[in-house]
């Protein structure tokens, strides 16, 4: 099946890019609200699930024994930007646990914010494994095997009990098989396992309602996704749209960007979770398709929904600021 | 006509994002040699097409009355990385011409190259027009007015004489018209026009050999590739794939990326010219189709085609520099 093009960057008048895609919305109880191009073809989910992957976090007692608050949890859900409140986050995190960033073995590369690559290097430092984006999911952990008393090394391998049990809580709430079949390994060096959109999105309405989560998996998601809403920075970074979305959407929508154009969000007002990826895997791409798919979800006079059209359909400028174009959503989405 | 799958990002065993995109190979006579994918839609060819637009700085004098070497004419047609060297020689272009960069209209950004960025940030100091990518270029346009007592201010408008002329050159060698229907504003904030491949194809495989040129403009096209192929790093950078290919291609292959998934070529050897477009703008994808492409037109034994089809396969890393995939053309190309 070849996915429709659901997002086209114009130049002028004429079309200079198309990015071709594919999106699910699911209910929890597995009922197809909304699909458009092949939702069953797996794909990797990158970063868009930290938030299920913290759930051992919350559930294992961890995160209170830390004294975890949201600006810790959202932390611990985020692909952050690098800057110095994240890094500086990071290592109070580690710190709880006893550990410093030598415990991290996620690698460490400049941070994503622009800004804060700029800061880093006018200030003559260089990026230390704290300003890695997955820094507070790593943290998180490393928390997680301190609190359980497991050997936390090597804890980003696919046989150490961190991964064993991340897998396990990926196949409860999406209700896909996760194995070696399906495996990779991601930029920061844990296993990442290609599933259906569609499973995505089924397990994003479940963290959104809790339906078909254990009770205190369920209490467990409920506060991720809160904290994630509620300190959007923390799981984000300054002016990414993550962070401009759940800001503008004040507790109403959750979502979480992943590379390779992957993003899943919720919807708890209306019990649906959505997943989907652009085929080429730009996120220009999957932020267009990401805001135009909640717009359309939301009833039409919803000023919230005017908010994501505007944010589905950027400028594309020059180098002097003239605008020259735009990104837009074809009518699949828009 | 929906194109053909051409490059793959394999995530272990699996195929993590695709790209899509056309491919033409065009002689100078016209006739098609290969080609895959849609190649009579028109793209904009944005920077891969520098080097027909520094024709008139040749063409006119205006280059010998500078006194420009290989290395100025390879700045004229680049788009640079912004390393000190570059910006040193488009101040020093704009000093033949009694200029300084206040001339420049293509606008200011932190260089493409990163280390050239931190380097400069690490300075305290911000960009200026001269490390935009485009500077070299400017510079030539602005050479060529002062030559020629053309007004230089508002050169990069769509009715001043330099772009009128720049469309009467790209018509000429391209066969291809140009006008305000196909007319953009690129980044650099000159009109582009969207022509198809195949007329980008036959432009290159002109400049190659000259065929179809005035004598004084086939000479011009033949001084300015040679000066890009015997100076990759001005028209390039540090480490970015122009430099490299044309580096171990020492004077056999001349090629020029552009913004959005746009590659031009030429192999004069085989008085063929290439052009190019990743569908989605994606860089990392055109340089696979470019460097697979131009694997298949040498002869099998030839070993610069070896090396060719090991820079059309680059790894995938994680953030600790372990290879977790690549990148690889698919059978259309490869």
């Amino acid at each position: 099946m070849t996915n429709p093009v659901l997002v086209e960057v114009m130049r002028g008048a004429l079309v200079e890019s198309r990015h071709r895609g594919a999106v699910a919305v699911i209910d929890a109880d597995g009922r197809t609200m909304f699909e458009i191009g092949d939702v069953d073809r797996p794909v990797f989910p990158r970063s868009a699930i930290k938030a299920i992957q913290a759930l051992p976090l919350v559930e294992s007692g961890a995160a209170d024994a830390c004294g975890f608050d949201d600006r810790d949890l959202a932390l611990a859900c985020a692909s952050h930007s690098g800057e110095a409140a994240h890094a500086e986050r990071a290592a109070a995190m580690l710190a709880r646990a006893g550990l410093d960033e030598d415990a991290l073995e996620c690698g460490s590369h400049w941070p994503l914010g622009e800004q804060a690559t700029l800061d880093l290097a006018r200030a003559g430092q260089t990026p230390s494994a704290l300003h890695n984006n997955c820094s507070g999911k790593h943290a998180g952990f490393l928390c997680v095997c301190c609190h359980g008393g497991t050997a936390h090394r090597g804890y980003s391998g696919y046989d150490h009990p961190m991964q064993r049990e991340l897998r396990a809580v990926m196949e409860q709430v999406t209700g896909a098989v996760h194995d070696r079949d399906n495996a990779a390994v991601d930029g920061c060096s844990i296993p990442t396992h290609a599933v259906p959109l569609r499973a995505l999105a089924f397990g994003f309405a479940r963290m959104a309602t809790g339906a078909g989560l254990a009770p205190r998996r369920a209490e467990a998601a409920k506060r991720l996704l809160g904290a994630c809403m509620a300190e959007p920075f923390f799981m984000s970074g300054s002016a990414r749209i993550d962070e401009r979305l759940m800001a503008a959407a004040a507790g109403r929508i959750f979502c979480k960007t992943g590379a390779e154009g992957v993003y899943c969000a919720a919807i708890p007002e209306l019990g649906l979770g959505v997943a989907l990826k652009c085929d080429d895997g730009a996120t220009r791409a999957s932020e267009t398709m990401l805001a135009a798919m909640l717009a359309k979800l939301l009833a039409a006079g919803d000023p919230l929904a005017t908010t994501l059209r505007d944010m589905a359909r950027p400028p594309v400028v020059s180098r002097r600021g003239i605008r020259v174009g735009e990104i837009r959503a074809t009518e699949g989405l828009a």
